[in-house]
């Protein structure tokens, strides 16, 4: 029995989504790294997470997602240009330090985009770093020279809501009444 | 052998370091989560976290932290009186869901300042919320009720970050002299 409440709550929340937001995690393999990282999608309106897995390994949760893998999509990509070609076109922002790094609270996340994260151990691969529009980072006034990587795409992805709130993009729909069914039918009979 | 660099880069750390920045973390008892908080509290220049465990565990790290540890002092109470004692005279913000919660991008966290963060479970205790000068929360646009730990920790720190670059806080240290030499020495022969 579904409840008007919980289908009322259901159609708010994916009526926020945003279509031409995204994540991408390039092998980010610890369960609670992943999961957290679902959890904060869920909350900035991130409906579809994109994983690069070259080892086809399929990613586990732990209780941290607080069942987020449930409200967020995950789709595991075998090749950065399979992640692409699924994420059409995005500015693609890579979370990584270099030379070209721009802050990441100067850029502009109200248009189309893909924000690229790192492994644990080896951050982004070159190949993700040369093939992403441009790189940010989070400023590090400390002895550490990277954060966590779930803690790294929180405080990117809250700016990004930041600016979308501001911009009003989570006051209409981008989902297609069609869409928001189809959505809320998955979410209601998984 | 301490190389002159290394000991410029302590130095340059110290001098950022903010004295009236402070984080409560109240039973928070998973290692990772803890780890992940220090070391974002280093790159936001808290030198000191502070955490209520009255069961009086002692609290673990894992390799998340990046080795924040050595960087970031924790001070363990076994009380909320012997917690705001340590702390002095600032403003206590909870991290905390309430019907007096303020959004966390209102809040001035330029002044003497500690953010108090709950317990993975069961959230910040009653007897906390009720000693906080306020309550502040990350907006949730999404099914999941609340944010990882670790992750709100974030969020909330980069804006404190974000607000004292702005106000030049991080211009001149806050440490007097004495104090710098102190804490290099510690860090230099633990
Ligand atoms: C633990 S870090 C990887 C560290 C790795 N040793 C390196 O140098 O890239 C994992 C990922 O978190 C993200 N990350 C961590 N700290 C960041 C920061 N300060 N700015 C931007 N991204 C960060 C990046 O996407 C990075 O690839
Ligand atoms: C997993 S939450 C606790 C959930 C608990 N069921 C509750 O309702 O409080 C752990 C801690 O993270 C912080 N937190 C999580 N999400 C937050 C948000 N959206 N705003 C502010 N703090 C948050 C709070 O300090 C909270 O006590």
């Amino acid at each position: 029995m579904v409840t008007k409440e919980r289908y009322d709550k259901i159609l708010r929340v994916l009526k926020k989504r945003q279509r031409d937001l995204s994540v991408l995690a390039e092998n980010v393999h610890k369960p609670h790294n992943l999961s957290a990282m679902l959890r904060t999608c869920d909350a900035v309106g991130i409906g579809v997470v994109h994983a690069l897995n070259p080892t086809g390994g399929v990613p586990t949760f732990n209780e941290t997602s607080a069942s987020a893998h449930k409200w967020v999509e995950l789709r595991v990509h075998g090749s950065l240009a399979e992640a692409r070609a699924a994420l059409g076109g995005v500015q693609l922002l890579a979370a990584h330090f270099s030379g070209r790094a721009l802050d990441y609270r100067e850029v502009d996340y109200t248009r189309p985009t893909c924000v690229l994260f790192g492994n644990e151990k080896h951050g982004v691969s070159r190949e993700a770093a040369d093939a992403a529009d441009a790189h940010i980072v989070i400023p590090m006034l400390g002895m550490v020279q990277s954060l966590n990587v779930s803690v790294a795409a929180a405080v990117i992805l809250f700016e990004a809501q930041r600016q979308r709130l501001q911009a009003g993009l989570y006051d209409a729909p981008q989902l297609s009444e069609r869409e928001l069914h189809a959505w809320a039918f998955r979410w209601l009979y998984p």
